[in-house]
């Protein structure tokens, strides 16, 4: 629960603040002086009479009621400390910066729920243990370095851990990246990101607040929280990137043996993000740039203009923006000449505009107004400019920093001499701008937030799916396992999903009416081995009564049958759809044409269930294959209205039955008209 | 032509030398003498008596005989300028950072081409015009900043772009690259980037250069020499990467804009890179990730050990390592408990190995010793190792550098924290070190130059290619465009391509006998239209001599028809080869499977003719769809050595055949003992 007292104490407490500031105790009493807290701070050292200046008390019993209080005291200190300040003092909050708790061992484990229990008692907050702390503009209750620059429209930054914050921080500074907070959520035993997330989202205020949230996430532990909060701050205007490392099964085995956490499976977590609208990053340096690119105003369409000094960069700049599906648009007609008449002979203004080495402050201040002004097709301007060391900076610089606050079309800065310009950029960052030294990084980063889609309607699709006769059916099962192909038949009627008509009998006078009924040819299907084809119990093109006789009467003999199915034979190219339950998360659905197509080339595009249309249609179109779907050259395309529809039914379907963990439908057969379930299979597990 | 002058002139002339060090001619002085030239460095300028404290001439009448002369004067004052170094002052070399040549004008062209006859004239070496200049040990003959640390095992730097190779320098002093020397080569009127690596290659002494190149390339102008020489260095143990910037459609744009030069086609580029085994990078950063990676001793196997007192970070590189097919594999048994046992409780060692954010320098060295010794699995060792502020890294950073150089296992230091630790990083890379301060960075480069390949074999299969009968027979073609089917088989025949049997005739009578001799079923084809199924004039399945006559009459009658082709009918999986020309380049040939796979999934792989047949395997193994070649569950595979084999042979008849412009085998019939081709078609253009 987090709450005034925490964010905003009028007095802070440091049990365990010393004098020195190479230990932990030392150095966050360091920063919260050194970051200019307004509140009374006090100190509990029982050694020390005064702590850097600050009056030190020997014992909690001689404090005066205090809101926050940060421990950095052993942790089988700290449940005692705990208690007596929050029974004694009034403590509503608590910043745990001690290790040696659960994610150690048992007894650690048990310290640390003795805490947590205090603090739900007495309604204070809990921020960690086994964190570096909490940094926002009013107090750096952090022990850690750097101290970003902070600002109330900065990054709000959120870590499951605290040296990844740390090296995060690392990399945000160099580029300018502004924050309005910072917390380390350590153990996370009351508040987790989920949890900061959620307060951020109840409490939102659009005037006030940052719009901009960067993760590390380690762990999700809770998927539907973060993603309800997370696509709700989206819509109200926030923009969200995030790390969750732990993709590979290597790298889950690092994050388990570092936190202690079980990594969740890695596609669960990418649709989760997709389904979010949060921006997923991969890399240190990329979760920053993308935070970056975040506090610019937002972009509104895909085409660039590059200005720069130096060709190169520009190429490359141009190169990896195409690869990543952004344009770059030849910029051409009386305008541009009119530009290039301005200009260096030899300059080129058909984009990227290269001003020339030579180009002044004056010709950046120029190319940029054309493109703001004039250039109706540009939405967004790159500045590459630096220097070989000739002139100083300052001037062109101060002309780019003014044209960022003129100008409507967001301006990205890339100014690559760190070294050379260092002093200059130094100041370009101090006036409250971001720095993108590395133009394709800046790109790959572009690419990523420009794929990521619109967090999805939250709504489910309900229409047609008979939730409570699907519930009866489930109930009904007694045996976990693969279920009976009829109650497939009947759950998938249940939520108007079509399939082959087809019967399941053991009595050769049935299945050959049935045949008559729905008209030859048809298919028949040993029901009973798992792997039919393997022991030769799959027939097609079945097609007079006597041949199905005699179908039947072979398959009958084979080891483990226990009755045929009989299918009508339809035609029509092989759709999948499959799904798989991931605990905590949901389940996954997988969709993309069948055969090869899934088993050799893995060309399935995922969901998270329940899917609205708009996501089935995205994950459709996302399949290196669509085209065959769309239709190609000389061929018909197949139903892809009715492909969507039965993945969202299915997936409305799979909300309300998380006793189904793996469900199969292939294939489908489709056409131009139809779309039909051939074969599906569902395993329960209750 | 590169001779000792340039390299290692006894006495440099700066024609245009001045006390402005805001200005080129002042600038390249001030570098000169600041990087300890041994020589004797003289100026001419009419209007000083000394410059920066060097003698300055008036006039080059003055001048004593020098070795080399950098020109910093307008461009139109240039060529006479040349003229009397060369005819009276024995200047052997000149460095020419004037613009305003060939890049800017027509005019411009023709000083650079009187420049160039002179030098060739009297055989001096010309660098440029329109560069920054060159800069080795011996003389630091460029204009801009930064001058990185220079060592003699350092980095050959190759650009084709001035401005790019300052922004290079800038994001290699960061990571504490060291250079051995720096070419910008201007307009490379004489010397291109191909020349310098010529002379590389041909005076290579493994003892004392560098082997380490870097190249940044906006245009190829020659690619055979750059094939030749690079692969040859890379044979010699050399280490090769490079930009080759423009390969997207409005990249090139840029570069052509940029330089004048004509982009050269990015398939082509990519199939060149790969025969060289030139390691393809696509940023300023990636490029001097490479470079710093290639100054390490060279990997020997793909699995990996993390040493890190931080989780996150090392999550982050075994994700990145995992999806660049790199190990980070479990580390287990008595030694790796005993490990455990020395470091802090709580350290993991499973890999990564995690000593904690306590951990101690001497954790770090006995981490790094346990890999180097213990861990026979390992065959390298990244060091994430930062800090949060609390103590100073020095001593950990002393350990990591004596590691560095008693191990012999490669260890790639991570130190992220520029800012907070930045005097102990300087430090560090001070003693000769790089510093990779982005792990993911580091994976993606490391994953890029794993994947790249060793040079290909230079040696042309020629065995039962008939190259003088090809030549023959693409002599007495007289027409450009689609040659005749007949001429396609009689050329598939003297390469030893196999092709279906069939016979292209207007007589009946002939054609059925064909049929007869080969057996049916056979295929009946129009000769004449080029979109033959769109006509009607394709026939499959005809099982008799009436049936063949009837389409014979039918299809006689389709307007553009000349003849009727009758093949053989075969089956099989189809198979595509196809070649297009590049100019300079030669033959990009692809191969793939056909159908849908070329046509909608786009899976296809390149290489440059001539091929190999190792390049021709990696070339087939490389499609996504491999595994159908390769035979999946259930499905028999295809014939993968004679595929092979018809694309090795495919190129060595191309590369004797430069009139050959396309040519499509679409499709290929394989099965598991056969691959033959069906269908050709050739374009050719004398």
């Amino acid at each position: 629960m987090i709450n005034r007292q925490l964010l905003h104490p009028e007095s802070i407490v440091v049990i365990g603040g010393s004098n020195n500031v190479h230990k932990p105790g030392g150095a966050i009493v360091r920063n919260i002086i050194n970051g200019g807290y307004k509140g009374v701070l006090r100190i509990v050292n029982p050694k020390e009479d005064e702590v850097q200046g600050v009056k030190a008390f020997h014992d909690i019993s001689e404090l005066p009621p205090t809101d926050l209080a940060i421990l950095v005291i052993p942790s089988h200190m700290c449940p005692e400390t705990v208690d007596r300040l929050a029974e004694d003092k009034g403590v509503k909050a608590f910043i745990i910066i001690s290790a040696g708790f659960g994610e150690e061992t048992k007894e650690g484990a048990k310290l640390e729920q003795h805490i947590l229990d205090t603090c739900e008692r007495h309604g204070a907050a809990l921020i960690g243990p086994n964190c570096i702390g909490l940094l926002n503009s009013w107090h750096h209750s952090v022990f850690t370095k750097p101290i970003p620059t902070l600002h109330e429209k900065g990054v709000d930054f959120i870590s499951g851990s605290g040296a990844t914050a740390v090296f995060i921080l690392e990399s945000a500074v160099t580029k300018g990246l502004p924050f309005n907070s910072v917390w380390s959520i350590g153990n996370g035993k009351q508040i987790g990101i989920e949890d900061v997330l959620q307060y951020m989202d109840e409490n939102f205020d659009p005037e006030k607040d940052s719009h901009v949230k960067l993760l590390y996430i380690e762990n999700v532990s809770n998927p539907d929280k973060l993603l309800f909060h997370a696509s709700s701050l989206i819509r109200k205007g926030c923009r969200i990137a995030a790390i969750k490392a732990g993709s590979s099964e290597s790298g889950s085995r690092a994050a388990s043996s570092h936190t202690g956490a079980i990594a969740s499976s890695d596609s669960a977590v990418e649709a989760l993000f997709r389904k979010a609208g949060i921006v997923r990053c991969f890399s240190r340096e990329e979760l920053t740039t993308v935070g970056c690119i975040f506090t610019l105003p937002p972009l509104t369409g895909r085409n660039f203009a590059i200005v720069t000094h130096a060709g190169g960069p520009g190429v490359m700049l141009t190169d990896a923006l195409s690869k990543g599906g952004l344009n770059v648009p030849k910029i051409e007609g009386p305008d541009a000449d009119e530009l290039k008449s301005l200009l260096f002979p030899g300059a080129s203004v058909a984009n990227p505009i290269d001003i020339l080495a030579t180009g002044t402050p004056e010709h950046l201040g120029i190319a940029i107004d054309y493109c703001e002004n004039k250039f109706k097709d540009i939405d967004a301007i790159f500045v590459i400019f630096g220097t070989p060391g000739l002139v100083q900076l300052y001037e062109a610089y101060d002309v780019l920093h003014k044209k960022i606050l003129e100008c409507k079309k967001p301006i990205f800065p890339i100014l690559p001499c760190l070294h050379t310009a260092g002093p200059e950029v130094a100041e370009f960052l101090k006036k409250g701008h971001v720095n993108f030294s590395d133009e394709v990084t800046l790109a790959t980063a572009l690419t990523q937030i420009m794929k990521t889609p619109k967090p999805a309607s939250p709504e489910i699709e309900l229409f047609g799916v008979d939730i409570p006769r699907i519930r009866e059916i489930i109930a009904g099962i007694k045996e976990d396992g693969y279920i009976a192909p009829e109650l497939v038949h009947q759950i998938f009627e249940c939520a108007g999903i079509p399939m082959v008509p087809e019967m399941v009998s053991d009595s050769k006078g049935e299945l050959t009416a049935f045949a008559d009924k729905v008209g030859y040819p048809v298919v028949a299907k040993v029901v009973g081995p798992v792997h039919k084809s393997d022991v030769g119990g799959v027939a097609l093109n079945i097609m007079s009564a006597e041949h199905l006789e005699m179908e039947f009467d072979r398959m009958m003999k084979i080891e483990g049958a226990k009755a045929i199915m009989v299918q009508k034979m339809i035609k029509g190219k092989e759709l999948f759809i499959g799904a798989k339950y991931e605990p905590r998360f949901g389940h996954i659905v997988l969709c993309g044409l069948g055969g090869i197509f899934v088993e050799v080339l893995k060309d399935v595009s995922s969901g998270l269930a329940p899917l609205s249309y708009d996501e089935a249609y995205s994950m459709i179109r996302s399949l290196r294959a669509y085209k065959i779907i769309k239709g190609t050259r000389g061929q018909k395309g197949l139903n892809e209205q009715k492909y969507a529809e039965i993945i969202v039914r299915l997936s409305t379907l799979l909300r309300f039955t998380t006793e189904i963990k793996e469900l199969d439908i292939n294939p489908l057969l489709a056409d131009e008209d139809n779309v039909t379930a051939v074969d599906a299979r569902i395993r329960i597990e209750k």
